[in-house]
């Protein structure tokens, strides 16, 4: 776009610290204009649609409930036994909080989140809406042919500066905790079973799913309705292709697609050679009628 | 059936216009009996469970929300300021409208539906349960390692006659809207990403995934658990099988199958090549070993 | 762990019936440790986050609704007319129950489960929070270009001893009955369409799909992501990899996976095949030059 900048009409123009030339227009010298650009949408933001500090009258918070300073609490939302909320916290309308959670500072619920007893939200924590945290995870032993439900009796712990997208699931763990580390970002319908360690700063992409006692080391990368089986470990700075499905152990930074997961560029140019197959058939098929031919002469 | 016609002891047959028998019962005769069979479906059916004209008491209605002729608001449900609902609407009992969204005429909110704030729902759309409209899209800018929340200012629009499914998830836009346009049916579990374009009278099974910024034309159907990647225009009336994943441009009208998504005549003739591979593999070994030992002799 | 019992400071130890060695602490003989040790759970788990016996003040309870000894319902929760809930049966906050549903004895609905009208439970189900029974299926004839809604007047039935995830989703028939037999397990975000119906003792892993009108046989086990299509039959004890789609019939318990599914030693060493093709490719060029080079000289 630089060319189009001394033609522009705006008052000001965001340019990188290196831009040169000048203009009849402010220049705002930046480190990087793709992300200041974002940032500058919050001046344009109407004002969010949050419910005010205090708690909504028809909210039913139990009495032993510990709010911190300007926390604001939606109308028809359940606060159970022992709940701790951290300042200036914001529960939507709707939700449901379970006995004896624990939710940091800054967080925002949205409407009709469930977080199950005795999980845990570090601070700075966004959830969107309907997401459910904190269920049992999908634990059974089979005796006589009856599947039993084994008891789930551990936590979910987000920690700082965790988003977890629209009607996403995080489950429990059997034992110890499900954590997802700081930073990681979790798009809507993906699923967490119990047990997962997610590591720092990942990115989920839409209705990814991670399976049982799996982890994840720092900025994984997995794509729309990718997925890990249970008890692997997922390497830092991993890239999953969308519908990808890791089944085993990768160097870390490997870029994966493809049921089962293998690099990428290995992924591709199978895919690549699989449409030579038929005029291989082919040409193999031809080959052998030439040697044949070649031989009976003889 | 049509041998059978004679021999039922139903009061009244359905026929196709040009079928020519006759018997003792009255003959209906319709365009398409298929279809018209589906419509008598309306006559058989229980009255809907849907709450009555007006507001429940228990309802959180704002002061400012203006309500047409024959509204019906559900038990414990939430509409924000400014919120305009047309008439005969129902909006069934636990779902949270956010402020100055608009509805129109003759629509129906089955329970536990959240549509965030400004999104527009035009006349007779249908949303099933736990359906989550006009959250956050997924966006982010990564500095320092930091992913960094991008503000989402834009909207959802739903469009005439659209249905979508129970916790599907449709995404506002960043700037601009996110559209389904009219028509289009949307299946349970469905994730529409920000700023997705959905053209009017598409087919869209279970559990597909839309990716950010992508577009469709007319009567796309996307089979169960399939996907387009961002940023791509899925042409007219391509069909897409279920699990495939769009990841380029096609001609309207083409089938596909696979990821990525190929021709679906062109997925399923390599997936019968593959299973000759083996035995070609096999072949190839066996006219090396002839080659050579023509070549000995000499 | 057998050399280590010997060795640990525990007070008790549970052993197989088969174990001969003696220790200084008790020895809990039982048939499979395994089992055991989850059942042991139970004694460690926190006390349940279930609202007591009785109806909260804050439900809606219509006056026709029959509820049985020690029913106890949540904050917030809607019960339809004429609802039937056994003994003992907890249903969450939240949660919105329609007109002439029917609940057995000992069933738990976690926060947020909604139960469309007319849907029958049985005894000792379990649904996690979030999850929505009875939901129109998704049919549509398609008349003059208009996908016109097919009224679904057909009920789910979810029997004895089943369990259904969080947000998971189970659609109601077009006629007759949706249903899930008894023992089956449901993972979160399943998507179970109308007209299914689910063999007793199944495992669905999160993210499956079963379309519309398929059956399953008994202790079928389908993992994440994987779907089987429409109209099929899926046979006892077949087990499909994650992501894997069923798309025509199976002997009893056949292993697949792949889209579309084939026995999954098949899947695999086609997989394997796929990685030499590149190789096979070159031999075949380098043979028919040979090839070529052996018939000049002639």
């Amino acid at each position: 776009y630089a060319s189009r900048v001394p033609l522009t009409k705006a008052a000001a123009v965001l340019v990188n610290a290196d831009y040169d030339a000048k203009g009849p227009h402010s220049l705002v010298r930046v480190r990087d204009v793709g992300v200041a650009l974002d940032w500058c949408l919050h001046f344009f933001s109407p004002e969010p649609d949050r419910p005010p500090v205090g708690v909504h009258p028809t909210a039913v918070v139990a009495k032993s409930a510990k709010l911190g300073q300007d926390v604001a609490i939606g109308a028809l939302t359940v606060v159970g036994d022992g709940v701790v909320i951290g300042d200036r916290t914001v529960i939507g309308p709707s939700c449901v909080l379970g006995r004896e959670i624990t939710i940091g500072k800054d967080c925002e619920l949205r409407p009709q989140v469930v977080i199950e007893q005795h999980c845990i939200l570090k601070d700075n924590v966004i959830i969107l809406s309907g997401a459910k945290i904190g269920n049992d995870g999908f634990g059974y032993t089979t005796l006589d042919g009856q599947h039993l439900k084994i008891p789930h009796i551990g936590r979910v712990i987000i920690e700082e500066h965790v988003e977890i997208g629209a009607n996403s699931c995080v489950d429990r763990a059997k034992c110890g905790d499900t954590v997802i580390h700081r930073g990681s970002k979790i798009d809507n319908l993906v699923q967490i079973a119990h047990n997962v360690q997610l590591g720092e700063h990942n990115i989920l992409c839409a209705q990814v799913g991670i399976a049982g006692s799996t982890s994840t080391g720092k900025y994984v990368v997995m794509g729309g309705q990718s997925g890990a089986i249970d008890h692997i470990h997922v390497p830092d700075f991993l890239q999953a292709a969308c519908q990808s499905a890791i089944t085993k152990e990768f160097p870390p930074g490997t870029k994966v697609a493809g049921f089962p997961a293998r690099e990428t560029v290995a992924y591709y140019r199978e895919q690549t050679n699989l449409k030579r197959l038929k005029k291989l058939i082919e040409e193999v098929k031809s080959l052998k009628a030439d040697l044949a031919r070649e031989k009976k002469p003889k």
